[in-house]
């Protein structure tokens, strides 16, 4: 073969946190805990749960601390969770949750507007969190979005990305999750940045989080791959968007990204069938068909 | 960077023909003169027109000739037609066809239910069809159905699509259009089959056809450009699907694969937005909402 791809992939879901925040049904913490469990059936190590901002921000995920209560805990699974600042950091730990998330933005107004700081005041912020996740034992992942363009300010240079990921892993961050927020990414953009990123760090320090809105995903997966990142962020059902950013759609269906991923011989030791039926039960909850190829295609076909 | 890209990369738009043969509603052949005109002033330079098939076995498309009297020509644009054996080729002729595509598979079966010809008996029919073709003055394109998978037979190993493609050069043909049918392709399989034919043809010799059932259709758009491969086939708002292939969805949207091209600063002569405007005009004459992640986007865009 020409090019060469790695034998494993680690794919983090993120569906009940960054798909059920864009959702305007909010659903009960029991529905949550069973699709969860599902999720980890289905052989998903990492599930992110539920996010511990304020739940007057967030209303879909104000029963964060129910749904760690309830689910039910497989061996090897880390269940993680999104954590703003220390009050966050507080609750979270109280959960048990299994890892720390912390978010920023490169871009200065997306920033600005999600969580209303400027970039340099959200990161002594970050950093507190860091230094007690830490000391609690726990990993922590930094997300940082609009990696490549911002809806408010277009394009983002590479190295406003590098000048956020250099601070949050110099704070300690275990890894980075490089999110294409707005989901206008193209090939030639990844490879671009991760260039630049794999000069300073090593591959399995980035994640890549990709959202689908212009149908690039998976080649974006693609070159990711080829350029040595081995995880992913996706979303079962391809659910998810971004409050802050006009147009944009979920992240890449964690189905689809599995379609590719096992068609090219990669292993991501989960189980296609338990994940489309973990599919099939969230949509029933949300009362509305699922957006990826792969239930799509199970719903035409099921019509034929 | 770390990967080459193309500078230039030639589409070719399939909707007129492989797009509104899988419609159920059938349109004049004004209206699809109309749609053609626009496509050609968005800057495409090779349209596939009709098709010359029997008309009671493609009813959309009965009226070839017509719609071949009523576009206006511009210059530098190739005007093609599917062309199944010498009755079809005369009929195409008369109407001054600028290219002419054979079709077959590469797998049996489908060959068979889509030609009602064993893949042997098919050359000797299209053989005469080159000669004549090529004894006209016109260029010949031949369309490889099913080269990853079959709905039938599954896999197609490489072998048999080697076949294939050697027989229809040896005949004369100017170009092999490679199709992945029913949209069952991963990367890995595209870069295995073009790494086999490169070995014994030129990469300008080949055009990819990818339908995007699953997803993959820009990810394996991708492989082909590292492959060295710029020529692609596509159809506007992802029009297309094919009748002896169930659940089959429509081509890669030409809005789409244009998004993908020009961020990442490949040229193809298309004016995006007299794209989407002929996107818009066909979505609205098909009343249905195009499937392309870019009309799409378009509508949600509205809505907000």
């Amino acid at each position: 073969m020409f090019l060469k791809w790695p034998k494993k992939v680690h794919i983090k879901e993120v569906g009940p946190r960054d798909g059920l925040q864009n959702e305007d049904k909010i659903l009960s913490s029991d529905v949550k805990a069973e699709w969860i469990n599902r999720l980890s059936e289905a052989g998903l190590v990492s599930i992110e749960v539920s996010s511990f901002v304020n739940p007057k921000w967030i209303p879909q995920l104000a029963d964060a601390e129910e749904v760690f209560s309830k689910i039910h805990r497989k061996e090897g699974v880390k269940y993680a969770a999104l954590v703003p600042n220390l009050r966050g950091l507080e609750r979270a730990l109280k959960a048990d949750v299994g890892e720390v998330c912390l978010f920023m933005s490169a871009s200065e107004t997306h920033n600005q507007k999600n969580i209303n700081k400027s970039i340099s005041e959200t990161f002594p912020v970050l950093e507190e969190v860091v230094a007690e996740a830490k000391s609690a034992g726990k990993t922590v992942r930094g997300y940082v979005s609009t990696v490549i363009a911002c809806p408010y300010e277009g394009e983002i240079p590479v190295s406003q990305v590098k000048r956020v990921v250099d601070r949050l892993l110099e704070m300690g961050v275990d890894e980075i999750s490089l999110g294409d927020t707005i989901g206008v990414g193209v090939p030639s953009q990844v490879e671009a940045l991760l260039s630049e990123l794999l000069k300073s760090y090593k591959a399995d320090q980035f994640a890549m989080h990709f959202h689908d809105t212009r149908g690039t995903a998976l080649a974006n997966v693609l070159i990711s791959l080829q350029m040595g990142i081995t995880t992913f962020d996706s979303s079962l059902g391809g659910l998810g968007g971004c409050p802050y950013a006009e147009g944009a759609t979920g992240n890449v269906a964690t189905e689809d990204l599995l379609y590719m991923l096992t068609g090219m011989g990669i292993e991501t030791g989960i189980d296609r069938n338990r994940l489309l039926q973990a599919a099939h039960f969230i949509e029933e909850k949300l009362e509305k068909p699922l957006s990826s190829k792969q239930m799509e295609l199970a719903r035409r076909t099921r019509k034929e």
